[in-house]
């Protein structure tokens, strides 16, 4: 028998269409490949990108020549604009407002072929440095209300350079799905006076079949309605809003625990297309002249990472309803990577 | 400057990137299809499906054989089972419930090649007839609380067989995205008094700009805040609530309309993948003793097709956040399908 599974956090409810149960191999590869041409991120063609950001460059080099470690540029074709200020007005029934915000990519190694599974600890840790560094820059900025870190990593999962980047993308609004776990965090604390997801990482702690690996500070967790086969939550054990605010050696353990991860889904499913995203607080910085809504109700949000390979289509049914339906329940994917041999 | 447009109904904010403004012929094929094999959905090979539900028959033919116009049978491989009562508990924090609804399959015509672009008008009133007759009869059962019923054309679009098709899914629980709309129009209803959809339609009928086509019954509108290139909204003009409830004569004028939008889509778009899908109201035949949240307050909801051409794909930052990119603005998209010669 399926059987449907909510998420108290996103409100969704999911299929888990055990009968189906498809095991790792049973999802075939998708056929399609990112086409070979010159890469612009590869170290020496620096002047292919536009005027980089940030880098770390460990020997003194100069700006957008070779010698770094971890590179950010603006995005070429940018999805919003940096220039101008808000402009948010209506349209009869609709509201409208000018595209501004930032668009930026982080290209995680000078090499064309060292994904974070298998690139050393210390330069995924910078990878992650890097991130906090230019979420807190970008968050200064009061046009900003949100800024979202993900990685898109093969072709089906929305990459069109092969070389390993992440992307960064700051609006000026509160994105819908960000609005809804904050809503759920807040009504959560409201009526318990705890955390929603401390209580779902000590209630998944507590019973260990959908864990997929624990260390000290993070924990990681096939989510009990996960949307997709073999969809991971990863986040700190201990209650932290904001991902502008973790320290140093918390970067160290998540770099160790996201390799980790990323090594066995990679080997597990034979390097699969995948999709991971920082979900924080938003900006809360906005002076109270400009406070947007969330401003004061944020720190009850506990911030983390969604892991997803993509592994299986999205088609009418999960459009027309936010319902969604995955083949291999969470169980049995947390149990497939838990015996992944290193 | 890419511009940001909010959807007051689904609440999603939409970044129409205009700059990158791509034209019918910007968007690549997708390289995979669907593999030729044995078809058990044409004629002749009634044996090679579960035993039908229904079927369109004029020659008095005995169910199962050969003579059909439109045949439903149950799905092979179903996401939900119709057996069983509802069984709904908490886990923890968690809720679950066993997976009782129904899966069904509506093969549109016995001709492997004759899509619904394509198809005699009448055929596909006889289809849309169908539709109407299987939801009604779904509805009937208090087990479940929403009925979607939803097209996917293509591989791309998610679809495993070639050969005509639409897929019936009901489901024991209001699905998220139903429910956001349906809040959205209760809202704008206490507020105005007015349906929020009849707002909208009216506000574009006077503009122009989007509108695609309109016959005196159906309007289809590229929506101010489309998610994706050449999205469509098409929906009756009057107030409508439920489909279930449309009349004979809506439904020919509604065949007439579907049939244009979508040889228009295919002549336009060379034949793209695409979903469609129908919101109507959840199932308010409940009896009181078990009445649902919805029950008493879906008169103010307006129903309404969703048809979604799938021309880009979806990555890291839609699922992040709910928020979509598209490249073409439904302006353009409008004039593009308007200047279809037929």
């Amino acid at each position: 028998m399926p059987e449907l599974r909510h998420d108290p956090i996103q409100k969704r409810w999911v299929i888990i269409a055990t009968e189906r149960g498809r095991r790792p191999n049973d999802y075939p590869r998708p056929e399609q490949e990112i086409p070979r041409a010159f890469c612009p991120f590869c170290e020496g063609n620096e002047g292919k990108t536009p005027p980089e950001i940030r880098a770390i460059r460990r020997d003194g080099s100069a700006p957008n020549s070779p010698g770094w470690k971890v590179r950010v540029v603006p995005n070429k074709f940018p999805a919003l604009r940096i220039e101008g200020n808000l402009d948010r007005r209506g349209f009869g029934i609709f509201d409208r407002m000018n595209g501004v915000g930032a668009h930026e990519v982080i290209i995680e190694t000078p090499r064309h072929d060292l994904g974070m599974a298998d690139m050393p600890v210390e330069d995924l840790a910078g990878v992650i440095w890097m991130y906090r560094e230019r979420l807190a820059d970008l968050l200064r900025d009061f046009r900003f209300k949100y800024v979202l870190i993900f990685k898109n990593h093969g072709a089906a999962a929305g990459a069109s350079l092969a070389h390993p980047h992440t992307q960064l993308i700051a609006t000026p609004v509160t994105p819908l799905t960000l609005s809804e776990e904050l809503i759920s965090a807040r009504d959560h604390y409201r009526y318990k006076e705890r955390c929603i997801f401390c209580d779902v990482i000590e209630q998944e702690l507590e019973l260990g079949s959908r864990i997929v690996l624990a260390n000290e500070t993070f924990v990681a967790i096939a989510p009990y309605a996960s949307r997709f086969p073999f969809e991971l939550l990863l986040a700190p054990r201990a209650h932290h809003h904001s991902f502008a605010e973790i320290g140093d050696g918390m970067i160290h353990d998540l770099a160790l625990m996201l390799k980790e991860l990323l090594f066995r889904i990679k080997k597990c499913l034979n390097d699969p297309p995948y999709n991971f995203l920082i979900h924080t607080i938003p900006n809360v910085r906005t002076p109270p002249k400009r406070a947007g809504y969330w401003d004061t109700i944020t720190v009850d949000f506990h911030w983390h990472i969604e892991i997803m390979p993509r592994l299986t289509s999205v088609a009418g049914f999960e459009w027309g309803t936010g319902f969604y339906i995955n083949p291999t329940s969470p169980e049995e994917a947390a149990k497939y990577l838990r015996e992944v041999e290193l």
